[in-house]
């Protein structure tokens, strides 16, 4: 039985249009197609910045000093191990795993290696963000390994995060071209104020429970097809068309059929999303390192004709999908890697809470049956 | 920085007061200290119910009949076994977890061993739950043996789960009276509306993201010190006083220091938590047979002075504390009991809000710096 409809006005389905905290994180105009990350535009950062910059702006509200970045990249190094009885464990059952249920697991897991197990502190809570963040791009890249059987590779020191993934994940030294682009990636996925995955390690943070507990909330979030996967529902819909010139026929056949088409419109932006260009941007530059420009064709084809037939622009995920795939990671962990960047985001959120924190806790509105009368079972009918 | 105080009225801190959706689940009317669940008084329930009975009651919005029942009970045991391979690594780690953190890591790790785990139809849904509830019960029983060193006990066939999780847990039969005080707890705890671990099942839900991760990030929330972590805090309390002659002082003492005393006083009853007086009464008759008034009779002073000085009443964290306390379960797992109990409202409420999924993303007021610009490392100071 679904439950009836609200007859109510006040009751806020979805919560859309609600506002549920004050945050310093990030702003969104949806009408302007602006977004900004604790004062600075997405074009700005995109364009100029780093991961690592993005990092330390998210967490402390201001760019780092050129010392504070070069720590900030030490100290990432330098957490990003993995420790041997959870990496054991992780090879012996990655072939079991999804991406995004192998995240949630092992993130979740950490929390009991990290040597600030059981700290509360503001700055215990700092170190804990900066370990998961670190630790993340090595668990994605140890597991894509392991479920394939090859062996782990340690990459050489004095990487970014985003390069130092990409040697992880795929054994060697990525294209210059491959690292920029992974980078701008985790730039522009790195924050979006209160999307489903945020807002989840927010009523987490709320109860005070632990980072790595509201990071895990954020994941398992994340994991939904209607938040995190539709950038894989993308590279699914590239591959079916195949080439360029079958993409009109594609896209009305399936608006005649009315089935969703993924990575176009959505629920903030009323314009183009503003992280759209600068991947696609990336796209048909890495296609061209890669001498591969297949993929970012058919998707600029799709965005013709998607403006055209329905008036709607394209998403973060639309272009990230064939930047993906360009560089050759597999559809399966496109998740997994918005989650890498956006752990980002999801820990300055968790810290901010706990900096004001107020549980997170709404109403629900009944709509069953009252005062029934408890019947005795061998009453029942 | 904390965010600045909100200027804006519209900004709904901790989401208080807002209705979020509708459900036919639970209805609570704090004025009149009223718990309903699908139409059911809790007092009814938990005079004439059992565990199981409310679990099928909380999933199908309606009481089973006889057949329905013994085949949920016999469900529920047949799927209460954890794959080898998991238990052999919770063996290998339990020294390291806590009660809760293991439930949070362990439940997720279950989502991989699932026989059905990629469905997404509503029945598979439906099995889901059935094993997610059926195994928490062995998962913490197990873990609790294995940190102390001991072997895993198999329960003889035919219990309820109360019962079969006592078993686990001590290795022996539970005495009449504990099994039918944890039955009751467990129908006591088993839902509570939008408290915010459900509230965050339900956000992770929204997502479509599946059963297992929405109930990792329920539990991830319920460790929070503010949300499940009260009766831990109330046995510690009782410890610390020691005696009922020492209740008066200690009370007086902690509220001139304006330190909070848990187990009283709740967001949404105004009068008595009507789950405090059943378990309270189940604590003083579990304290009898076990030849140990000692907590109780602590409890009921502390309850007097609470409500002499302050005005205040117990909610459901005050009696469970003594009554787990008397059973002999080690403190640090009370939360964790907890979290079996709600498991079971945790999935009837993701289950609801598959069924009429909207995601749930609501707006942050910004209150950061705007128009920044962007200065290159070097010129920063």
């Amino acid at each position: 039985m679904p439950p009836k409809p609200a007859e109510n006005p006040n009751v806020k389905v979805g919560l859309e249009g609600v506002i549920a905290a004050t945050s310093q994180i990030c702003a969104i105009d949806g009408e302007k197609g602006e977004l900004v990350y604790a004062g600075y535009n997405i074009h700005d950062l995109a364009e100029n910045s780093t991961f690592e910059e993005v990092l330390f702006l998210l967490w402390h509200l201001r760019l780092p000093t050129k010392r504070e970045l070069e720590k900030l990249v030490h100290d990432l190094e330098e957490n990003s191990e993995i420790p041997h009885e959870i990496m054991s464990f992780l090879e012996k059952i990655a072939p079991r795993l999804s991406a995004m249920g192998m995240l949630r697991t092992f993130v979740s897991m950490l929390a009991h290696f990290d040597p600030e197990a059981g700290e509360r502190s503001p700055a215990a809570n700092e170190n804990k963000a900066l370990r998961i963040v670190a630790k993340i791009p090595t668990l994605i890249g140890a597991f894509d390994r392991f479920r394939k059987g090859d062996r782990l590779v340690v990459p050489p020191k004095g990487l970014n995060l985003a390069t130092r993934f990409l040697h992880q994940l795929f054994g060697k030294e990525p294209l210059p071209e491959a690292s920029k682009a992974m980078d701008v990636a985790l730039v522009l996925h790195a924050e979006h104020s209160f999307n489903a995955s945020t807002f989840a390690a927010r009523v987490a943070a709320g109860t005070l429970t632990d980072i790595y507990s509201a990071t895990t909330a954020a994941i398992a979030t994340l994991k939904g097809p209607l938040h995190g996967g539709a950038n894989e529902e993308v590279i699914k819909m590239l591959r079916q068309i195949g080439s360029v010139d079958r993409v009109r026929g594609f896209i009305e056949e399936e608006l005649a059929e009315k089935r969703r088409i993924f990575g176009f419109g959505h629920r903030v932006y009323k314009t183009m999303d503003p992280r759209a260009t600068h991947l696609m941007k990336m796209s048909e530059a890495l296609g061209k390192a890669h001498g591969e420009t297949k993929w970012f064709e058919m998707s600029i084809a799709i965005q013709k004709v998607m403006k055209e037939l329905k008036g709607l622009d394209p998403n973060v995920d639309f272009y990230s999908a064939s930047l993906y795939q360009t560089m050759g990671i597999p559809v399966d962990l496109f998740t997994s890697i918005f989650g890498m960047s956006r752990s980002s985001g999801w820990t300055a959120h968790i810290l901010e809470q706990y900096r004001n924190n107020r549980l997170i806790r709404p109403l629900a509105e009944y709509t069953g049956p009252r005062g029934l009368k408890y019947v005795p079972i061998d009453q029942r009918k």
